[in-house]
């Protein structure tokens, strides 16, 4: 797994300078979470294109507040402007009930995220900017429609791994290199809990398979069978997420 | 263009079966606005999957009431069980200020109203069924993320001519197969108003050059050079909706 996150750094900026290039546009927003991923795409963002970025927090009521406070800090910083658009209000006003119903409602914030983004992408005439990583996009780790949704995506072949040697590489602030990754769509929700392995390990298991192409029976011998089944599994169910829609031939 | 309507439907219908089928899934959820596109992708989903399907019906403050009315005849003529979820809340509770914006308002909605389909599939555990027809995704004539935004997509290389011809054949309502086409974003909206072209002419000229295989200059001659190049430049500036995020390489 590539570590020389200087030439990534690099690579990754003049990526995101040369599709805006093709595209025409000037600007770039994305979502700031408080998390590792979107600090990291801020961070790229901002070292592509300077003062032509806007970070958007969008909180609900289930947000920890202590993940805007750390997006602050860190747009502070890094002077990166911020607006706060909370999803509160929209909640409120959703016409079906979700009592109960925690996956549904993390899935409805995603995209209702997304459905904010994508507006003010508009007014700013600006570009989104996407923040899913690998290990996230092989599990199916997101929302399809929702955090998966982005015109850019710069970190989409870095392992979760990388990202954390990539944001300590950046200067991400410690506040939110040392926190445990979450989506934050639930109080308490871990990433690790949730998936039940840690990203260390199944960085090893994805990178195996899908980078240097092991044989999975073989990884099993060595990396244990549970988690390669787990990876395998996950990936099947989710591909779709990063697919188009099926059309009809005729 | 093909008009062997019959055939056309059992193609259709046999597609969404047997994709159903791969999925796991039995049941199908679709908007229906009162439009054509959506009435069609009910009647086939309807003899697809039978009792198995829901209509959602999601109209907002600025949606004609007879769009509406037009949709429930419809489900009453087929007995379709329908669900109508207002965005009118919602949309009194989004946080950024819309006012004379109408362009990012129909976006807006158009990406409510997927939220809110991709919410119900969830809940009747049920795969979203998508509209969207070729002439509209050629043309980027329409929302990404929003109504284009589906797991199986019925109508993708049907030609909006082709719908009109399809929607008679399989009986849809009087009411819906005489209204202008329109997405209902503003009031008095019309599609053909909007593309500055009659459906019928540019359906002719993106048949012929994305089915025909003609060069487009040649096409000029016969067609006119306003419309070709109203084609093509919709084409191309709109492409990238039908495209995956932009992932960087490293």
């Amino acid at each position: 797994m590539r570590q020389d996150y200087e030439k990534i750094e690099n690579e990754l900026v003049n990526f995101l300078k040369n599709e805006m290039a093709k595209t025409g546009f000037k600007r770039a927003v994305f979502g700031l979470s408080g998390g590792i991923d979107s600090a990291v795409t801020a961070l790229l963002c901002k070292k592509a294109f300077g003062k032509d970025i806007l970070a958007v927090l969008m909180p609900s009521d289930t947000t920890n507040p202590k993940n805007t406070d750390d997006a602050l800090k860190l747009c502070e910083k890094f002077n990166i402007e911020a607006e706060c658009v909370s999803l509160k209000n929209m909640l409120a006003a959703y016409p079906l009930s979700l009592d109960g119903e925690k996956l549904r409602r993390g899935n409805l914030c995603a995209r209702l995220r997304m459905s904010i983004l994508y507006d003010v992408s508009s007014r700013e005439k600006a570009l989104v900017i996407g923040t899913s990583n690998k290990s996230e996009i092989i599990l199916g780790y997101g929302t399809m429609y929702g955090d998966i949704a982005c015109a850019l995506n710069p970190l989409g072949q870095l392992y979760k791994t990388q990202i954390f040697g990539l944001a300590k590489h950046l200067g991400v602030i410690d506040e939110i290199l040392t926190k445990a990754p979450s989506a934050d769509l639930w109080e308490g929700q871990t990433d690790e809990d949730e998936l039940g392995h840690t990203y260390a390990n199944l960085d090893k298991v994805m990178f195996a398979i899908f980078n240097e192409g092991i044989n999975p029976d073989v990884l099993k011998q060595s990396l244990g069978g549970e988690i390669v089944e787990f990876v395998l599994q996950r990936y099947e169910s989710n591909k779709f997420k990063s697919q188009l829609p099926k059309i009809a031939q005729i």
